[in-house]
């Protein structure tokens, strides 16, 4: 189901009992971009701490524009999961004037991707559903509360008089300046017309500077003490003007304020909108797949959450407090028991995989109303199909976990102590010896000593440095940039042997041990 | 007419001759956002060398992904405009894997605003023409070149002796690792098998290492000397591979390498792509006329030309060589002897002032096969639409001025002395005191004595400052930001009594003269 801000109360009526009743939660979620490559390029062996502040400085300033969730419901009956699926489109509308203008990142070549899969940007741009983080929240919460109450002390009959006035701002009336007066007494002369004539019950004030709205509040209470009700109201071009309606008593004034700060509210209420949903998911505590799931958590939590915090240990306990029980597929596919069935874990491969022996598909109705997605269609990259492929992969993957119990489990369920062990741990791309993060415990710290960072001429092109290892066996390269590299052996036993002879000053190049280079590295060196 | 990728080339071709015949030509960008309040929020009494230093720093990260351009060609015998409008869409898709992936950003309520007018985010980001600067194309040749380089190499026969080493990078053939030997054995069995079967032209040889892509270049070049000819290709995933093609001698092998590099070196060239107008723009010399025009050059130079310079002179400088005519029509339309009749100046609103008197719109025909464009149809931002209005409203002003002459002249063309006093000076927006940059002049630096910086509580509003200087007559307030302000006074014969009354310590607030909060400002104080 695509939910856009036109359908987004609606679908979130239903929303919490879904997310309540259901057995395990799957997501996904599609950038305007990945990453920067000055503010943080990840590289093959960095450990999960600088990842994470790649991620953060690097990541953080692109936009989550769409996502998915996808519910999965388990009939006993009939041994069945019942889905279903939402695809969000989420895009930062700023709903008034005082709400954020958020200015975001985009790559090219991530929007391009997503166009060729058939994105629609018309559509999350016109009709994608606004958010607000707490901070914002509450932020335009007191602001709102602060406008109320200036006009409650503004249209109170005491105000005019001395002893009406606040103590700590120590405002009383303004004298009418002499080049005012003429304004004031007109705009006085249009509102007893307006009294008298009876006829309407509004009267719009021409638009004016705030000063002049100040001592239009300020003369009218003086003048005509109860009857008449004013509220600032924007026209084009932001200008504002005040409009003045009828009211019968000072009760009925309180009334329209009260209803007025009721409405804004409201309006503020349904500006947090996506926010919700990763509300709702949040206080669920229910177990929340995804596969290859960092970066999504890391946008979700930015966008809807709190401002990813500095250091990686806030980080971890950031995550465990929003989403308690989290898995990643990708991850689980590259573990034992699956690594040695599985061998590309991409989603459109591992979703082929688990299709055949001796894995299975779970059985699943799609219920009512919610896109038949299946998983032999091709709408990869639309967050809410990957989302679905993510969770029918991890139910397949779960089940197969079954298999090895005596007697054997057709299903596993995701409270089942079986997936235990995968728990909390997100996939780390392109690293050779961390396979994750462990977001609940202690990170993985391979020793590296089999692995050299290495400078060079420009010039310099892969093959230069195989030659340059040839021989100590074959090598893994990752750039760094144009003049420098890690390398690694294949052939560990070979580490003393290069630290020997290439180790050495006043070649072209310059050989470091990994360790050696971090340390430099992060003593500032660098 | 929309042009897109689809139709760039095919426009190409004639708009050379289309800018060359035309009278003056109009133009008119949209962009993914406008300024970011952290780096350059634009405040009213900037000077224009400060304002330039916001507009580098806070708005060029943003995009143009549109492009308006209206050529005017003045037909002598029928005293009419013949007019050709051109909408482009523009969108930096990276067209190979060396090409810039930009990262670049957008605000939230420019793109709603887009949105709201009926742009087509989908057609930019799919159909949208590719750019280059002329510096990342300078790097993207010369990268061609050195690989083209690097192959002539690898696959002349010289490179298998020792006198055809490279003496500068001393690299000869590589001994080839025990490791590898059975790889590279193997592949040259196929080859030979490929060479006798003789069916087929091309043999795609396995993805592999670019070391092993090594191994088999020269492996190749020892046995076979000619008869074939090798080249790598990307596969899915960005893998590399090996394509082995049958060749008859030494010449056809040469001949199918420049073969190569013609056709690299054509894509490149298509790849510069949208940049190409703005070269045959700016080799035309003609008057380029733009309503509000600062943000749209500053954006075409920095994605077309050159990244913004760091000092306003050297813009100025720069923009004078891109552009040596330039006309704003909004900085036309609020200088004499327009500004007593022309009250508004936004695009919308001037253009319905222009057809009524004393003014008259120029009588133009547009030409077959561009888009028929009307003074009162509402395509208000789409840049071609904007375009068109920005050269009919120069052209009925330009026309009025001619209404002075004796004898009263009917058309005054783009040629005239009589825009001379227009010529290079751009409208300066939020500015009371400084109306345009002169970009071919010293700017105006008016007294500001009767100009204040005031900082307060945080609580205070804009009555709060009105109340404070009621004793000196009417205030414009300009926010810097929500405890500080710049207040002028209207009756500037109050300056001094300001000074002595409300310049002192102690008080809630501090007042200081703008010229001194200046000067404290620049000296680093803040
Ligand atoms: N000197 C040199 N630098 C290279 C070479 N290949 C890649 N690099 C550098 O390493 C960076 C990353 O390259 P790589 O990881 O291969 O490419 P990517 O992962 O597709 O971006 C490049 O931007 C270059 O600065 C090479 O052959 N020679
Ligand atoms: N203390 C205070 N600050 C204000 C007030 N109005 C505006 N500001 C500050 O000035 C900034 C710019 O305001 P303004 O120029 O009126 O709004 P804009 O031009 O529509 O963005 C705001 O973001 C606030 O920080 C006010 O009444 N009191």
């Amino acid at each position: 189901m695509d939910v856009t801000r036109k359908n987004f109360t609606e679908c979130l009526k239903s929303l919490q009992k879904v997310v309540k009743d259901a057995s395990f939660l799957s997501i996904d979620g599609e950038f305007t971009g990945l990453d920067s490559p000055q503010l943080g390029q990840i590289s093959p062996y960095d450990y999960p701490d600088e990842r994470y502040q790649k991620i953060r400085t690097g990541s953080s300033d692109f936009l989550l524009i769409q996502f998915g969730l996808c519910a999965f419901r388990f009939i006993e009956d009939k041994q069945r999961y019942e889905v279903k699926s939402y695809n969000f489109y989420i895009f930062p509308r700023p709903y008034s004037r005082h709400a954020p203008d958020h200015r975001f990142l985009c790559q090219s070549s991530s929007l391009e991707f997503l166009a060729s899969h058939g994105f629609d940007f018309n559509k999350v741009i016109r009709e994608g559903i606004s958010y607000l983080t707490p901070t914002q929240e509450a932020s335009l919460r007191e602001t709102l509360e602060k406008q109320h109450h200036t006009t409650m002390q503004f249209s109170s009959p005491l105000f005019t008089s001395p002893d009406g006035v606040n103590p700590v701002s120590s405002k009383g009336p303004v004298a009418i300046p002499d080049e005012q007066k003429d304004f004031v007494d007109s705009i006085l002369r249009k509102i007893s017309e307006f009294l008298e004539k009876n006829d309407g019950e509004t009267l719009d004030l021409p638009v004016c500077t705030g000063f002049q709205r100040k001592l239009i509040y300020q003369s009218v209470r003086q003048k005509f003490k109860t009857g008449i009700h004013l509220q600032t109201k924007n026209g084009e071009n932001k200008d504002r003007f005040i409009v003045c309606t009828r009211v019968s008593s000072e009760d009925h004034m309180k009334q329209k304020e009260a209803q007025k700060l009721e409405i804004e509210q409201l309006e503020l209420e349904e500006a947090v909108g996506f926010t919700k949903v990763i509300r709702i998911l949040s206080e669920s505590c229910k177990l929340i797949i995804g596969h290859n799931m960092l970066l999504d958590l890391a946008h979700i939590l930015h966008q809807f959450y709190y401002p990813l915090p500095p250091t990686y240990e806030d980080f971890k306990s950031m995550t465990r407090c929003a989403f308690p029980r989290l898995l990643d597929t990708k991850l689980m596919a590259s573990t034992h028991p699956f690594k040695d069935k599985i061998f590309t874990t991409a989603l459109g491969d591992l979703v082929k995989v688990l299709q055949g022996e001796p894995f299975k598909m779970p059985n699943v109705d799609i219920s009512e109303g919610y896109t038949k997605y299946s998983v032999n269609s091709d709408q990869h990259h639309e967050a809410g199909f990957d989302a679905f492929i993510t969770g029918m992969c991890f139910a397949s993957m779960a089940n197969y976990l079954g298999s090895f119990q005596q007697p054997p489990l057709a299903t596993v369920q995701a409270t089942s102590s079986l997936i235990e062990p995968f728990l909390n741990k997100v996939f780390l791309m392109r690293s050779p010896d961390i396979p994750y993060m462990d977001l609940a415990g202690v990170d993985l710290h391979p020793k590296r000593d089999h692995v050299f960072h290495i400078t060079f001429p420009k010039e310099w092109k892969a093959t230069d440095l195989y030659q340059l290892f040839s021989p100590f066996g074959n090598i893994n390269i990752s750039w760094v940039d144009d003049t420098s590299a890690v390398v690694s052996l294949y052939k560990k036993e070979n580490a003393s042997a290069v630290l020997k002879s290439l180790c050495q000053e006043g070649a072209a190049y310059t050989v470091t041990s990994f360790e050696k280079f971090k340390m430099a590295d992060f003593s500032g060196e660098n």
